[in-house]
């Protein structure tokens, strides 16, 4: 990879450096890698999205739609090595966000969470070594790998005891990313992120992704269900931030085999952000309900991502609130409505159903 | 399992509780898995072994020789889910020690390592989820996943940092003991190895198993290679001491869940290490060699095991002095020397043979 400046680390204009850059995207239909992709055109990269369209998560090709032709799409798994061989020659840089998203899926198709989430990513990272080990590779982690949470704000030290299969198996990716970098050399970093949510996110069922869960059901007028009082804190992040930090990680120096927690730093309560939810669509209606059996099983307590490293490392600032974000989204999906109730075609058709209408 | 009252957990025969229990143990044909084997016929267990017998390892049908006629070998890997789903039912201790065992290895096949170390033994916790969540499981963990040394001795607070892919599967593989004991209330228990030897241990390659390596070098009259001045510290343990602290983990109570350090707790140099073997061998050569380029990214450091709390939970001391060890060692490859250097037959053979000789 050529090497940026680093006295541009700090300047305004440091994601002009993508521009004619080569970037794959694993995953790239989904939430976070559609709305990259999206940027990333715009920044004038050159953009091949690789994405498995597996039935059960994000993968979309609407959410492409608006650059269809500006970019590439590469129907493969992470899982397939020769695939992987061809696709990661000559990138620059590898956003690797292919992933099984849901933990509640993960305990009950352990093996499949297994899978994707560590022969894929382990799979990939020995595709770059023997084809590329020149690019810098970007692993999307998870607040789950922290697990129980001890106190809060959460920086990237705290102890790491996940209490899902979901969580064991991102410390495992990480620790492969780690592992490439140290002893094989390759760029890679990670980033931990909290709670996502924003335009682009599936909208077919609530095995992940709360807040957008929670908008369908305040749009199509089923009750939004909080088990407890609902005062348990989360960090909510919206899309448009995750994407500045992954493309500022994926350009800055002297951040390779570092790991960032990716979060707004604002606690909300889960109450708090159903009841924005329903101020913004308009709309709905709240029911406590009790807790599942065995919750605090799996239950990681309160959290709050402590951002500051990502702040001094990676000069970035998230700069949407949480009633903004749930505006935009709320805004979108008004818009697009049919692209995420039903089943989407091709990002073709989606683009002409898009420009007629 | 039945209960074992817990006044009898400090007394001398705590391990009687094994007479008519039934047990399984898969990689029962190696190293650990042999000895353990051996001794829980003696207690009057009914063992079934499972083994894979896959070539590089150390499984070996000679290692079961003396008792043959009293227990079951199944031929299986653990990595196939309908044999483990029959051979877990109506166990009441399983010692799951198959495992791919070599570092090295895990760098140069590190999607193998993943295979057998990870989907391995998640595969067979689910078959015990589904089949047997009653019995005992014991997993063998290792000193590697600490990784990198911050201060000795190591007690089982101390951070994890692996750095190997053999290290990184290993806190993955006891993470998920930990969470079919947290979620699905399995009784499990992790016990973590330092450096064990002795007698069963395959002598067919170096690729781990140092002490064994050196005794074979030392008896064929080639030098021993040590890295530099060989002041590296180490934690040899004797696998009859291994097998004692497993048999205690398999029967005491309020242990499931929990993580030990299993070493002598004793400090030994490498160099100390090899001269103890020349002289018990009775001839062999040391040569100091250049550490090889870039071991400092998987070296670990000093490491001696803080073993108090095995001391205290499971009623166990190590026994045999390192010395003493690598004579019971030495004495062993002596008498039967033909079945480790050569490729072994049958148990019934191999029993044969040794009751003609």
């Amino acid at each position: 990879m050529k090497k940026i400046p680093i006295h541009t680390l700090r300047q305004p204009d440091v994601l002009s450096g993508y521009s004619g850059r080569k970037v794959l995207i694993t995953g790239g239909l989904g939430l976070i890698g559609s709305n990259l992709a999206l940027r990333l055109v715009e920044l004038g990269a050159y953009v091949t999205i690789v994405d498995a369209l597996l039935p059960l998560y994000g993968g979309n090709l609407f959410n492409i739609s608006p650059a269809a032709d500006r970019l590439k799409v590469n129907f493969a798994d992470i899982r397939d090595i020769n695939a992987m061989n061809q696709l990661v020659r000559g990138q620059n840089v590898i956003f690797n966000l292919a992933a099984q998203v849901s933990y509640t899926d993960s305990q009950k198709e352990p093996l499949l969470d297994l899978d994707i989430n560590c022969r894929g990513h382990l799979n990939f990272l020995e595709a770059c070594r023997i084809n590329n080990p020149e690019a810098r590779l970007l692993f999307a982690g998870s607040r789950m790998q922290y697990g129980h949470i001890k106190s809060n704000p959460v920086n990237e030290s705290h102890t790491m005891y996940p209490l899902t299969i979901y969580g064991v198996h991102k410390v495992t990716g990480e620790s492969y990313y780690n592992f490439y970098y140290r002893v094989h050399g390759i760029e890679t970093v990670s980033l931990r992120i909290s709670n996502p949510y924003g335009p682009r996110h599936q909208m077919k069922h609530s095995k992940y992704g709360i807040v957008n869960h929670f908008i369908k059901l305040a749009e199509t007028g089923k009750p939004i269900r909080i088990f407890g009082d609902g005062q348990q804190i989360r960090d909510y992040i919206y899309v448009g931030d995750i994407v500045e930090v992954f493309l500022q990680a994926g350009i800055a120096e002297d951040v390779a085999g570092e790991a960032f927690n990716v979060g707004s730093g604002i606690p909300a309560t889960f109450l708090e952000m159903a009841k924005t939810v329903i101020k913004t669509v308009g709309k709905g209606t709240i029911e406590h309900i009790p807790w599942p059996d065995n919750y605090e099983r799996i239950e990681t307590g309160n959290y709050v991502a402590d951002i500051n490293k990502a702040r001094a490392m990676l000069n970035w600032e998230p700069k949407v609130s949480l009633t903004e974000g749930i505006a935009k989204t709320v805004s979108y999906y008004r818009r697009y409505h049919d692209y995420y109730w039903k089943t989407p075609g091709t990002a073709v058709e989606e683009t002409k159903k898009l420009v007629l209408n």
